[in-house]
């Protein structure tokens, strides 16, 4: 885990990881939120709606963003205070997605950086991209 | 769940439900995002840092507008297209949270609506506010 204070990061500072969407995923997500919805669930309906298998929710690939704040960028001080995410291709159990995210705006007055974020595939096709604004916590020793 | 089409919608129309945060669901969480940050993990630390408990992460706040719209608003035929979101305020297991969602926008020729949502807690402070545009996915009967 980064550990990183507000005077660490500077613009264009980036990480990235990698993901593998799996089906235990999907049902854990299910059981959290109980959304049923059956193009999340059932393969038969999935496929009557024109996709090869059922569609992950975008709001569990989005919830990758999470460790990509709090584990990556900036670590252990973050705090998300806003994110914009436009879900943009469909992501299915199986493929293998890079996290990424870019520090574009530092406001060390509030102790506020801003990322932009990218979600890619295994074809490196966009899936997810957005901005998180994050706040970075003083330090408590 | 609910099944309503482009056409069944109106401007105003809202939906909400309750969900208790449970640590069974931060632990969930954690299992899928890997997010190992000490805020979301550890009580002591949580506690250096001001907060009485562990704060549920904020995306696993925001999972739950996924079945906003997958089961209530508009339903069956949802495909969320993008979401904006600000964390207002801190949530903590055992949190009771009512996830509200009411239509602002229909645009009808591109299949699109668009929901302003706000979650908040058992003392009815908003947590979390936001907008979602969401695809209602056409009829294939």
């Amino acid at each position: 885990m980064n550990r990183y204070g507000i005077g660490d990061l500077f613009i264009g500072q980036k990480e990235s990881f990698q993901v593998v969407v799996t089906e235990e995923m999907m049902e854990a997500f299910y059981r959290i939120t109980k959304d049923e919805n059956p193009l999340h669930r059932d393969p038969e309906y999935a496929a009557e709606n024109g996709y090869s298998q059922p569609v992950a929710y975008g709001m569990l690939t989005a919830s990758f963003l999470s460790t990509l704040a709090g584990v990556y960028l900036p670590g252990e001080k973050s705090l998300i205070q806003s994110v914009e995410l436009k879900f943009v291709k469909p992501v299915f159990s199986g493929d293998e997605l890079t996290v990424t995210g870019e520090v574009t705006e530092i406001h060390e007055s509030v102790r506020q950086i801003v990322l932009k974020t990218v979600i890619t595939n295994r074809e490196n096709v966009k899936v997810l991209k957005g901005i998180i604004k994050i706040g970075v916590r003083d330090e408590r020793e």
